[in-house]
C-alpha cells in the first residue's frame, strides 16, 4: 500500500520487484559503449519490417515479449501494459502491442515514458490492483527523424546541440517477486517550460524539469544526492546536464559526484557522431533494462534515482513560434527492499 | 482500497466521489440538443486565440480549471492530473496545462481517453494515492480535420458513415467527498483489431473493443445490462451503435433497451448534418460532464457504465494499409456509493 509524501511523491511501502527486464537496440546502439549489455542489437534497424513505423512496433513488441517470458510469464498473465512512444498516435506502441492482448494503458510521456510507465506499474502492484504489470517504450531513429525532422534521404544537418533519437527499446514487469532489483518512491513531475525554443537544443528545454523533480524529490524524501549511487537522467545529453548541474547547485545541492545522463552513456560521443548525445523515449529504457538494473541486482549499485525526462512539443507547435515545455519523473530503484 | 476482480476488473471498494465536473463547447455542439447543460458555449470556435491547437488547449485548460473552481479547489489542490488528447503528441493537453502547474500523468487513448483517465484518478484515490485528481480531455474540429484529414479550406466531402469530431471538453476532479456520483469499478480494455480499414468508419473500428469491454465488466461483476439504468457508449454512431448491439446479442447480451451513444446525443442526427455521429474525445467527455454526471447526481439515473472508445490508428498507418485498432474502458458511475 502507497504512502502518498506530497503532491508528487508516493513512497511503495511493499517495495514493488522489476521480476525481469529486456532491452533491444539498433546497429548503431549495439555498437556504444554499452552494445554488449543488450538482450538483443538488429544489424540493420528495419526488424525485418517494410516500414520504419512497423519496424518500432516490432522492437516495441520484440522487447516487452523478451521481458515477459524472462520473468517465465506468457502475455495472458500480465494484468494491465503500461506503455508510449514518441510517433503520431502513440502508434509504435498500439500497433506493437495489439497482437498481445493484454489490458492496456496508453501513456504519452515523450522521452520520460519509461518512468512513468514504471511509476504507473509500480503503484498499481503495489496497491494490489494488478498482480503482474508490465511497461515498455520505444524510439527510432528513422522514424523520428521522418516525423520530426527531414526524411533521411534528405541528408539533413545537425546543429552541435542536437541529439541523437535512440533506436532502442526497454520493457520491465514488475510484481511481487520480493527480489531486488526494488520499486522504492516516485515523484510525478510537472509541466516545465522556462520559454526554450530552440528544437535542436531539447536538452535545455528539459533540464528545468529534471531540476524540479529531483529537487522536490530529495525534499520530500530527506534524502540527499549522496543517498544514491547514481542519479540518472533521461537524455538531457551535454547540454541539459550541465545546466541541470547548474541549476541543482544554485539550490545548494550537488550531484556532480554522482549524476550521469542516458543520453551520454548509449554512445561514445567521440566517435559515434552523436552530437550532444542521444536521446528518445528507447534511450533511457534502453540503458535502464539493459544496464543499471543488471548493476542494481547484481549489488554493485545499491540506489539509483532514475529521472527520466521529456519534451513535450510538437512540429506543429515548433512552426506557431511556441517554446518547448518539459516533464521529468523520478523512481527510486534500490537492490534493498526497505 | 481497491479489489481486482480480474486481469481487466478492479471494484472501487471507497466509491471515489466526482466532486465536481464541468464542459465546454464549440457553436455547433451549443445548438444541439445538449446546447443548454454545458457551462459554456463559445460562439466561434477560436476561444480566443489564433490557432486551432493554441483553440484546443485553451478550451480544456479553461474546462478544468472551471471543474476546479467548481469543487471549491484551485489548481495547487490537485495532487494529479491524468489528461491527453487526439493531437499529434497531445499537444492539446500538454500546452493547454502547463499553466496550471499540477504534477501531470499524460495519456493517449484516442477517443477513449476520458474513461482512461477517470480510472487512473478513481484508482490513485481508492488508494489514497492521492488526495484530489483531475481528469480531462478534449478535441477540436478545426485542429482534428486539419491533422487527420484534410484542411478546412479544401472543403473536402464527408462519406456517410464518417463521424463529426465534437470540438468540445469535458473535466472532473475526483476525490472522497462521499457524495454522488461515485465511482464504483473500472474495466480496462485491450486493443482489438478485426481488420476494419475504413478511416470514415470509426465506429465499425471500434465496435468489437466496446464489445468485449462490456462484456467483460458484465463477465467480471455477475451483472447483468438490467442492473444498468444507462450502458453509454463514446462515440460509436450510428453505424457502430447497431454493430455493437449485434455482436452483444450473438452473446446472448440484450443492451438495446438500455444503450445510447454519446455520438448520437451531441448532435441532432436529422438537422445538423453530422452524418453517422459525432465523435472526438470531447464528444463522451462533454455528454458525461454537461448531462449524465448532473442526472446521476439529480438521482434521475441510478447506475451508468461509461464505455469511451477510442481508435488508435493515425494518418500514417492508414496511409500504410494498415487496419484501425481499437480501445475501450468502462468506468460505473453511481449514485449509490454501495
Amino acid at each position: 500500500m502507497s504512502l502518498r509524501l506530497s503532491q508528487n511523491t508516493i513512497i511503495l511501502n511493499t517495495s514493488p520487484s522489476i521480476a525481469s527486464y529486456a532491452s533491444i537496440v539498433g546497429k548503431k546502439e549495439g555498437e556504444g559503449p554499452l552494445g554488449k549489455h543488450f538482450d538483443f542489437v538488429n544489424d540493420d534497424n528495419t526488424f525485418g519490417e517494410s516500414t520504419w513505423e512497423k519496424s518500432e512496433s516490432r522492437l516495441q513488441k520484440d522487447t516487452v515479449s523478451k521481458a515477459i517470458s524472462k520473468a517465465n510469464l506468457v502475455p495472458a498473465d500480465i494484468d494491465f501494459i503500461f506503455a508510449g512512444d514518441l510517433l503520431n498516435q502513440c502508434v509504435g506502441t498500439t500497433f506493437g502491442l495489439r497482437e498481445l492482448e493484454i489490458p492496456f494503458i496508453g501513456l504519452y510521456g515523450a522521452c520520460s515514458t519509461m518512468a512513468e510507465s514504471i511509476a504507473m506499474a509500480g503503484i498499481f502492484i503495489d496497491n494490489d490492483v494488478a498482480i503482474n504489470a508490465a511497461a515498455v517504450t520505444s524510439s527510432h531513429f528513422c522514424s523520428a527523424e521522418k516525423q520530426f525532422r527531414f526524411p533521411l534521404e534528405y541528408g539533413g544537418q545537425r546543429t552541435p546541440t542536437s541529439q541523437w533519437t535512440a533506436t532502442a527499446s526497454g520493457a520491465v514487469v514488475i510484481n511481487k517477486k520480493n527480489a531486488p532489483p526494488f520499486i522504492r518512491a516516485v515523484t510525478i513531475g510537472k509541466i516545465m517550460d522556462l520559454g526554450v525554443v530552440d528544437v535542436n537544443n531539447m536538452g535545455a528545454a528539459m533540464a528545468p524539469a529534471a531540476h524540479y523533480t529531483i529537487g522536490k524529490h530529495l525534499a520530500d524524501t530527506g534524502k540527499s544526492p549522496d543517498d544514491f549511487d547514481l542519479i540518472l537522467t533521461g537524455d538531457l545529453g551535454l547540454v541539459g546536464s550541465d545546466l541541470l548541474i547548474d541549476l541543482l547547485n544554485r539550490d545548494g545541492t550537488d550531484i556532480s559526484e554522482n549524476h550521469n545522463d542516458c543520453g551520454l552513456m548509449l554512445y561514445d560521443l567521440d566517435e559515434q557522431d552523436v552530437h550532444a548525445g542521444g536521446s528518445g523515449c528507447g534511450c533511457s529504457a534502453s540503458v535502464l533494462c539493459g544496464y543499471i538494473l543488471d548493476q542494481i541486482r547484481d549489488g554493485i549499485l545499491s540506489d539509483v534515482l532514475f529521472v527520466a525526462t521529456g519534451a513535450l512539443m510538437s512540429p506543429t507547435t515548433v512552426e506557431q513560434g511556441e517554446s518547448i515545455p518539459g516533464i521529468a519523473h523520478a523512481i527510486h530503484i534500490s537492490g534493498k527492499s526497505e
